[in-house]
């Protein structure tokens, strides 16, 4: 019954308003330079920033290769335009999650995020494995979703880093719609994993409602927190960009399942928790205790197929 | 976006208040009658009744293992006890799961449940996979929860069997917090996932605040639900037996991750929805088009550890 000594990280979520194509990367990075400041003025350590935070969530026009590749793609982490960032991380002593579009000197493209810690070294690199949406033209919808054309497949695997004595994974946007990722990161016993995200209000395959968008959001975050004994801390950038609206509700979440702090914006706002990793312990000693509890001899099929098939005979 | 035809399943979930340590399995057993004529009468089709559902829970007690094969485990199923509530099922023409303590004729001792179709057959078996609790007496506690020592692990896996026109699999209490168990049978096109629980209020092994126990239960339906585009519909045997409080919050879920039905009582309680499955299909054919997205080449940890270990290098 004896509760173990708080270990506390101070977590910050820097969501973002909408960045419209007119905007620079440099007006962008001044954004998050000026949220980091913030965060680290209320306790932060580690600031997680969105999906693809530098540009517009560009996936939604149909543009060309080079257009993309051009306008959009980082080919150096960090650049000119970037190294602000990292500069104001060493500077104030705090470690940050950023998402952007990586375009390798091989030119290979990816949904990318980095891990950077407190020195402003990076010491971890996730590439997006759960793209969503299509790589042909809709041209019958009223915006695109084509991070299957623009981005391959995430060949990094889901992988966990050691930063701030804290193990920290790291995941994508669409990547929180699926349990494998928390799970694969809680086996390597993650005790955060943070993540941006673009989502659009509006889905435009079929007639989902909208309320959807942001109850699905939240209750992916709130179970695989706590199915996993894990914090969670999601980034949105939300608003309408240009015209095109996309959820906020960016959220702290502890091992509980409860959400403990939370954006009432659509635009710039950072919240921050003093997230105690001992909590992580208190249901990892016990109701998910993996070693005492799991069953892989019955978790096959996770691996054995893709698609869902037949029931076993 | 053109919806589906609409294809409803009546699915009911009877909650039960407390099974006592004097009562009988006749009593029992006229109970669930009971519920399922007024689960039938309000356009039920199938009812899900709760794990353990014939007797009281009685891993709270250090008892001998002869003791518990006596009173609590069933050498027959049905049974003479248990004979009316599939005859009754014959007359009304529904289906049910039920949940009970299965003795089999070599002595070997599982957390069960069966499905039964709307002609009174048994059509699939399901023995619990992840056994909570200790197998140890803990005489400082102020009860036991020696689910490791009264079963064995399930050995059927987890499997969907076809009745009333829909794809139906098992689970059994905690395994509704482990995401592998709805994982495994969507991935055999599981349109349903129904389960019965028996949860204390009060968590013996540490300090966990008590509102924890329903809210957890909650968010790891509803997620699940989602994730696997899924309705789920959970069972409580609940209230205070013989002094010792279960929580109750019997729901439906669908797959939007929404409770469409929720118990309020701690009683016996009928709960009822018209399930629409084409909205599986929904989720199915788009963001979670498991063959189109998932990325089995990542999940491989999920098989290959049973305990969290050192991060991948």
């Amino acid at each position: 019954m004896i509760m173990s000594t708080p270990r506390k990280l101070g977590l910050a979520v820097a969501q973002m308003g909408p960045v419209h194509l007119a905007d620079t990367r440099e007006t962008v990075v001044a954004r998050l330079v000026e949220m980091m400041r913030e965060a680290k003025g209320r306790g932060a350590e580690f600031v997680v920033f969105p999906e693809l935070a530098l540009t517009t969530f560009f996936p939604r026009y149909w543009i060309s290769d080079e257009e993309a590749n051009e306008k959009y793609f980082e080919k150096q982490m960090p650049g000119p335009a970037t190294q602000p960032l990292f500069d104001e991380a060493k500077k104030l002593g705090v470690g940050f999650y950023l998402g952007y579009a990586e375009l390798t000197p091989e030119g290979r493209r990816f949904n990318t995020a980095i891990m950077v810690d407190q020195t402003g070294a990076i010491i971890g690199k996730y590439r997006k494995i759960h793209l969503p949406g299509h790589s042909d033209h809709k041209p019958e919808a009223p915006f695109q979703h084509l991070e299957k054309k623009f981005f391959e497949v995430g060949d990094l695997g889901f992988r966990v880093f050691d930063t701030l004595n804290t193990k920290i994974g790291m995941a994508l946007c669409n990547d929180r719609r699926w349990p494998e990722t928390y799970r694969v990161m809680a086996l390597q016993s993650a005790e955060v994993v943070v993540l941006g995200y673009n989502t659009p209000s509006w889905n435009i395959h079929w007639n989902e409602p909208m309320h959807l968008r942001t109850s699905t959001h939240l209750i992916s975050l709130q179970a695989n927190a706590y199915q996993n004994a894990i914090w969670v801390a999601a980034a949105a950038k939300c608003g309408s960009e240009d015209g095109h609206h996309m959820i906020g509700s960016s959220v702290i979440v502890a091992p509980t399942g409860e959400i403990v702090a939370r954006a009432i914006s659509e635009e710039d706002e950072v919240i921050v928790a003093s997230a105690d990793l001992t909590w992580c312990e208190n249901f990892r000693n016990h109701v998910f205790n993996f070693a005492k509890h799991r069953r892989p001899e019955h978790y096959g099929l996770i691996v054995e197929r893709t698609g869902a098939g037949d029931p076993i005979a």
